[in-house]
């Protein structure tokens, strides 16, 4: 089984290093990134390309959303299989007479940050058993976590990441304009942050939700929207609205 | 220096508990709720009671923030220090002549969860430097995070761990409502939630930012507005209009 990983970008690195922390064979890095295809062979010992796009059996676009269907056109090979890595992208998008397949990590990933690969959930989607095994087999080689999704199921997921991983990273950078504010070291909320999350693994977030909007403290509601202006304002209003709504308040 | 704790709820039993692990001496505890008061009692090995508040040199109200006022009248006695946990409240609440003071631990308790008591950050408040110092002494005993806050700071800290406690709760419970709807297990986030945690612990939360909003993808911002409704496509409108202003996008 050969396997060529195609850009040099966060979602390329990591999955390149579960690669060979995994021992699966992996025979090329291709992409148009020269630095960065430099510095991940370099890292993991495996041969890169800007021009040359070896025969493989797999071939895994991890490229910008919209790229991977320009970047797909490349393979011109029709013996493979191709997946991308998109949350939100139909495998349909690959374009070529190959067959196509998507393999989503969830998972956020930048390449200063070292992960747990073993936890990481997979995602996958073939055209059909043969090939989702062949992708099954190797994504389990790397995580515990590997299941199907269907395109339909997969936008569900990316839906509930952008709440559960990008809101909530807004949030913080909020709440950290707000400490900056008043010269209060937002370090001093990490406890608290860890604690929230820490719950979560234990308590429905339905179940550990306090604060003055689930205890319906109108007090504190008008005090803190004095307190903002803008789209902090804006999304305290909506945020209590919503919890007020979900605790029928 | 004999302290007394008024109020079994939450803060009650963690402070209580904080105090006896850490051998500061706690005299009484007192309250309304016999059973809660028994259940506490019986844990720490401490005195309570529901008649008869005992005198002493400090008395901590750790009860609802709209009963500190009624709670305060209670204590009678002048050559004392009273002290409240609230976050939002100022030490003037406090009704009666004896001095002063706020004691406000930046985290989220629950009776159920065990928490590492020395990371709490503690805000305190008190009318002179005497006062502030004798609780400050306790405080660090409990912490290694023990800070001077004025009501007006205090106010802002209480309002920032709103937008990174509270909100971020509901938006876990949001996504997981939208998990739910579609079969997915909310664990299989975990993961992707611990590691948008622990990024901010080491990247200014401002520079993690990741998604489509920041991205400026329209097409999925687009797709993602065609699958929400009701509160959750307020807030993912909210959210995304207050990202694409921070990035100026
Ligand atoms: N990051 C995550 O947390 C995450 C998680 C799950 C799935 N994904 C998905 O994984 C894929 C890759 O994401 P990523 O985070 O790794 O992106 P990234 O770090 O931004 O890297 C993007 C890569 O695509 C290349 N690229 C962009 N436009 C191109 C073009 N027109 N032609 C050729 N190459 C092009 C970039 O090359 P240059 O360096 O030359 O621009 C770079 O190598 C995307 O489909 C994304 O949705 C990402
Ligand atoms: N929970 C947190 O995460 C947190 C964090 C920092 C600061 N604080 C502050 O700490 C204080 C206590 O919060 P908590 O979370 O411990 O609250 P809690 O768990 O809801 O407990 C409230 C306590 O107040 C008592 N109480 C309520 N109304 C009363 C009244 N009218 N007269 C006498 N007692 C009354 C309750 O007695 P019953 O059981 O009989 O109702 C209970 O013992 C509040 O000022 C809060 O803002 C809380």
């Amino acid at each position: 089984m050969q396997t060529v990983i195609i850009g040099s970008g966060n979602v390329a690195y990591h999955l390149a290093k579960a690669f060979v922390l995994n021992r699966i064979p992996l025979v090329q890095i291709f992409g148009r990134n020269e630095q960065e295809l430099k510095n991940i062979s370099g890292e993991l010992n495996i041969p890169y390309s800007k021009e040359n796009l070896m025969k493989a059996d797999l071939y895994i676009i991890c490229v910008s959303d919209n790229a991977v269907e320009d970047v797909s056109k490349n393979i011109i090979i029709n013996d493979c299989l191709v997946a991308h890595t998109s949350g939100s992208l139909p495998k349909e998008i690959l374009v070529g007479n190959y067959r196509k397949a998507s393999l989503y990590p969830l998972q956020t990933f930048s390449k200063s940050k070292n992960l747990d690969y073993s936890k990481i959930p997979f995602f996958i989607e073939a055209e059909n058993n043969e090939d989702y095994k062949i992708i099954f087999d190797i994504a389990s080689k790397i995580s515990d976590n590997v299941m199907e999704s269907t395109h339909e199921k997969r936008k569900y997921i990316h839906l509930t990441a952008v709440f559960a991983c990008n809101f909530v990273n807004h949030l913080f950078a909020r709440a950290k304009e707000i400490s900056d504010s008043q010269k209060i070291p937002f370090d001093y909320f990490l406890p608290l942050i860890d604690e929230t999350v820490q719950k979560i693994h234990e308590i429905d977030p339905i179940s550990a939700q306090t604060g003055p909007a689930v205890r319906n403290d109108k007090r504190i509601l008008h005090l803190h929207e004095q307190l903002l202006k803008d789209e902090n304002l804006e999304i305290y209003k909506t945020m209590n609205h919503s919890i007020q709504k979900m605790y029928e308040l």
